[in-house]
């Protein structure tokens, strides 16, 4: 442990002795993944009578050398109470950020070396880092500018109660007290809520590099709660510890994408917005996506940017006796749309996304229609590898 | 599975079901700590394999019992492979919120049926809630209305570099765009940083709370990072995702101190704070229980109310040959700022607490001094228990 030059307070550094000496005493390699190259992670984890470990991630060529022996073992069978420290090589396609946790003997175990972790839906995963391409920009710079991120409640008179929002706000915002700013309103997917895209998808650091670089203005990006039946994010809402749902009532019968302006209305009144349809953007991931397709679509004046991630496009699975309202006639909706005069329609989508077809389909409609749209095709799937990457490239045709 | 009324987008269904499957073969018993009374919590762990359990988190007369056989074990000594479910009771002091992980065979273990945790300097622990006097006010309240939590960075000019800090603007904020408030600057202890208050402390759901019940006016809650080291918490700083260290330099070397005028400066030119010593106060735990009374009594117009939570008070076991000019002549300093005139000068300390000494030599000093002072003292020690304890108590006693 190292101990800094000027702690001479004796008292603190009894208490942390003796608050640390409780994981000494495990003899832990002491060793969060270490990163070779872009694209190799190694793994350490001590489990000193482990049968087997199983590393949950979906990383590729997995290899596991025990320490203890210096021999290659099979994670699924291992010899154990030979020691118990394993170093687990793993590769990677890209540089990223990746969840990770192991299961040890049957049991979820987080990397008990790696305090930091992200929550997906409701599953709590490690994360580690490798730098490179895109990633770059996932990292909090050390001489950029930065905003600020900040979980204000607003009052929805649709849900009558208050909902948690989270707001960026670009570097200079509080100083410039005069200057107005664009705005992107950023949805999640389902399961998500408003901690996803500052959590998962990066936001904060993304815009602080990107404005930095001089890449994307400076905008505000506001970050609602797509769950309609909750005031908030698991843990920060009244209904305190409870287990994430991943499906919740309410998030895809049309009450969030009518009572949107709500938001718009909050943001417009509260921050520092250009509040006008070239000033704005919306987009979204999956089930955001369709709402921002259907937004958009509804509010034909309110916004000249749209972005569709990996999204649903398509209501024709609902049962049509109960379709909404909102949801009747996209295609009529989306041509008036561009009739009303937008300036960028931008759909991603990955090769190996489970909604690939639907976004083929929603193309050729657009094309059929005579719709211009600008497309990026990536590999991988129904991820946020590829939702932050898309962001990183909607980002910079925005307000231009 | 609770599936929504309106859930008929089935590609969404069938990712979900993907998704979970693979935790649904894990046959994991569902079920996140369960809490009886104010007092007993039972916690839920499936475990197939393992020898040994253990419940750390400081409980007592913890009980096992092996669901599968019905009967109670030793948890030093599990029968294992009798399929590996344990009900652990164990019982508590007193209504708070908890922190508890497993060490499975060796091996730290985050409760795989709860997602939420605190980092406590670098351990995660899962957090388990007791309902009941005092923690009522830790709970995120349904129809009180709410503040909201930031995370901007300030140019700090001793460190030539931004700096991240937490600030909480009570409900109503930033509707009310002519009211000032007052401000609360409170300061984490050694190991600590800027979301240790804001996690750890509960401190929106604290202020929530009382502001909505009347027991404390409206105020901004000021909570810098005291590690001048460091611009930012682990994670959330240039360093990425470092080991966090519990020493860093100049934690407690004056420098915090002696610049703490820019932090408040700051705060004075971009927020709507009444900036005089009557509306502001500063208070702080163990570390910054000592930054505070330093802050103060080196700055004595600046705050009229002092708090020090389980705070280091003594410099005397500084080396004197190296001690820093602003740590020296406390007593004198401490007396001056008395005579300066300020409100209230705050001790809590708990009966158990390895700095209980020093706060009876503060106490000793003050009265030969003849200078009131307001004390507290708890049972416990030097925990977050007791810090979340004092700012109840502490808060309602604030610019009134």
């Amino acid at each position: 442990m190292k101990v800094s030059d000027d702690s001479t307070f004796n008292f603190f550094r009894t208490t942390a002795i003796f608050i640390l000496s409780f994981e000494s005493c495990l003899n832990l390699i002491a060793a969060p993944p270490q990163i070779e190259g872009d694209s190799l992670i190694r793994f350490s984890i001590k489990a000193p009578h482990a049968k087997s470990i199983k590393l949950d991630g979906g990383f590729d060529n997995i290899k596991c050398i025990n320490i203890n022996t210096n021999c290659i073992e099979n994670l699924d069978s291992l010899s154990g109470d030979l020691g118990g420290d394993y170093q687990i090589e793993a590769l990677v396609k890209r540089p990223d950020l990746y969840l990770y946790r192991y299961i040890i003997d049957g049991v979820p175990t987080l990397d008990p070396e790696n305090c930091y972790t992200l929550r997906d839906v409701r599953t709590l995963y490690n994360v580690v880092y490798v730098p490179g391409v895109d990633s770059e920009y996932y990292k909090v710079g050390g001489t950029v500018g930065h905003g600020a991120i900040s979980y204000p409640w607003y009052y929805s008179d649709t849900m009558k109660a208050d909902r948690r929002i989270s707001i960026y706000t670009p570097p200079g915002y509080e100083s410039n007290s005069d200057r107005r700013y664009p705005v992107l309103y950023l949805l999640h997917g389902m399961g998500g809520d408003e901690t996803a895209w500052p959590d998962l998808g990066r936001v904060p650091q993304i815009l602080d590099n990107m404005i930095s670089e001089g890449k994307v203005e400076p905008m505000i990006v506001v970050m609602p709660n797509g769950n309609i039946a909750r005031q908030a994010a698991p843990g920060v809402s009244p209904l305190g510890y409870e287990v994430p749902d991943f499906y919740l009532p309410h998030t895809m019968d049309g009450v969030f994408e009518s009572s949107f302006p709500e938001i718009v209305n909050y943001v417009d009144s509260h921050y520092r917005t250009l509040a006008e349809k070239r000033s704005r953007a919306i987009a979204g991931l999956s089930m955001g996506g369709f709402h921002s397709m259907t937004i958009s679509a509804t509010y034909p004046d309110k916004f000249d940017y749209i972005g569709l991630f990996s999204a649903a496009t398509d209501a024709s699975s609902f049962n049509k006796e109960t379709l909404p309202e909102i949801y009747k006639n996209r295609r009529n909706k989306v041509r008036n749309l561009y009739n009303n005069g937008i300036k960028l329609y931008w759909i991603g989508i990955g090769k190996e996304d489970f909604l690939y077809d639907m976004n083929v389909q929603l193309r050729k409609d657009l094309a059929e229609d005579g719709l211009e749209y600008t497309y990026y095709e990536s590999d991988g799937g129904h991820e946020w590898g590829n939702w932050r990457r898309y962001l990183v490239r909607f980002l910079p045709l925005l307000f231009r």
